[in-house]
């Protein structure tokens, strides 16, 4: 095993693909910076400090859903789309799941991306300037649906993307019904505060299936389960518009939906512009830039 | 194709198992039938007329719970048990996933099925005396459960066991917590009243597969996205020692359970005494007994 470009591998704060051993460690940064102001109100931005998540049930009224629902309708019948590496097909039914870096592929996502109600939420929490570590629309169908199994996504972030700290919030906005039975996400509350290292090293070009499927990074069953009772579960349900803003760190995951009713969300990940990626912790190579963004772009 | 013992298919109301053009019949018979009073209340028994279930919140107090899980316990360890036939075994894990003919194994659940807080109601239901068509333990494990995809059980009886007439009703008793997360159940209320027939023939031997996974009698996308906007879906949740009591034709299935919290509950199948199983309608062969009771003896 080479090291090169790993040298800042001693100061590793979050070990993980680890032999064995699988460690619950502290986290030793914060949660919520200090810095920015923001639409965030105090009770949501104490809720987000502890719970690792908050939910803003309205963000998008129903007109901006539509056109979103038809900007990603536009999208997913689009062959060069189609065709572009950056968009993830599912291996049994051939149908569009994800496409990445959504927000160079489409003006419409671009914008949503910068608006103030969202950049300034990310804005606030974060402290700082913020820029699109990564973004998606997913169309998880219904029927056949297969969910994810339980992750942090700072951990798959730290150890092949190079992202130093726990310093980066998501966004997940529903564009469909979200119910307690159609594959919504659960989140372990207050599972931020802790890092589960993962046991197993990461393969070469691991990202194409990860995408689909996670199988390297992936919790023990001991841990999550001391996660759970220490935790509990909460799911996300709401209707179209809402959203989830979640901690990078937060343990997370979503059941099978067999319900017709699809599941369709757009994913935004924010990085503090002073947490910008250096070498992978924990990989042979970084994840291509439609998948983890490698330059720095302050969204404005 | 033979048509041994298949001469009632002249008379079926409920054909299944064919070879294109999905139906949905409207049923002909009743849910509820007339002539036997019991524990279940008028606003119950209007519901479950109505929904095609009820559900009892409280039906077993805790003791009585932990009795049955310890039984269950008992089951699992017992090499006797896990060596029978009649105990499946989950094919990845190879975990115990379900105990059939379990009245038939164990004394403390034939003595459960019988009680007239259980007996009593599917009685009433069915307006006459009721023998097990099926008895089963089901132990969904935590992290792995796989679920079952939608079906109706009468469906299946009806094609595979021989059953004439939907007058068969099931009670899923909960012996754990069951969350909207942990692979709980869900039913499309209302919709016991539509019989959705099913694509393709029965293979031989098909139960031994279709006991892990369903395969055959699997309702069509289109029947069961018709379903779902016409009855919408509900979602079993509820303590342990609650149950659920549902409809032999209730269009039911279960996500997959990817939480630490296992889902065992304990499965009665009750039949009328009036509805005695014939040839199958659809399958070259009877299941076999300990799935589908070939004999008739009323429960006291």
């Amino acid at each position: 095993m080479t090291l090169t470009g790993q040298s800042h591998r001693v100061a590793d704060d979050y070990p993980t693909r680890i032999s064995q051993g699988a460690q619950r460690i502290n986290r030793g940064d914060p949660t919520v910076w200090a810095g920015r102001s923001g639409p965030i109100t105090d009770t949501e931005l104490a809720a987000h400090d502890r719970d690792g998540y908050h939910v803003i049930p309205e963000l998008l009224p129903e007109s901006e859903v539509q056109a979103l629902r038809a900007e990603l309708d536009r999208l997913i019948a689009d062959p060069g789309v189609r065709a572009d590496e950056r968009t993830i097909v599912e291996r049994r039914t051939a149908q569009v799941r994800s496409i990445f870096e959504v927000h160079a592929i489409s003006a419409v996502i671009a914008e949503l991306a910068a608006d103030e109600r969202i950049r300034g939420r990310a804005e606030q929490i974060l402290g700082s300037d913020v820029y699109l570590h990564q973004s998606r629309i997913n169309a998880m169908p219904g029927f056949v649906g297969n969910g994810f199994y339980w992750h942090s996504d700072f951990e798959t972030w730290h150890a092949e993307d190079g992202m130093p700290r726990p310093r980066a919030v998501s966004m997940s906005i529903a564009l469909v019904p979200n119910y307690a039975y159609n594959g919504g996400l659960m989140v372990m509350p207050g599972s931020h505060r802790t890092f589960v290292s993962c046991i197993g090293a990461t393969p070469d070009n691991h990202y194409k299936s990860s995408l689909q499927e996670q199988e390297t990074g992936v919790p023990d069953t001991h841990s999550l389960t001391a996660l759970a009772e220490e935790y509990g579960i909460d799911q996300f349900t709401g209707p179209a518009g809402s959203a989830l803003m979640f901690d990078c760190n937060v343990m997370h995951g979503s059941g099978s939906n067999i319900t017709p009713y699809p599941r369709s969300n757009i994913f935004l990940v924010f990085n503090s512009v002073e947490n910008p990626l250096v070498a992978p912790f924990a990989a042979p190579q970084p994840r291509p830039a439609f998948v983890a963004a490698r330059s720095v772009t302050p969204l404005r």
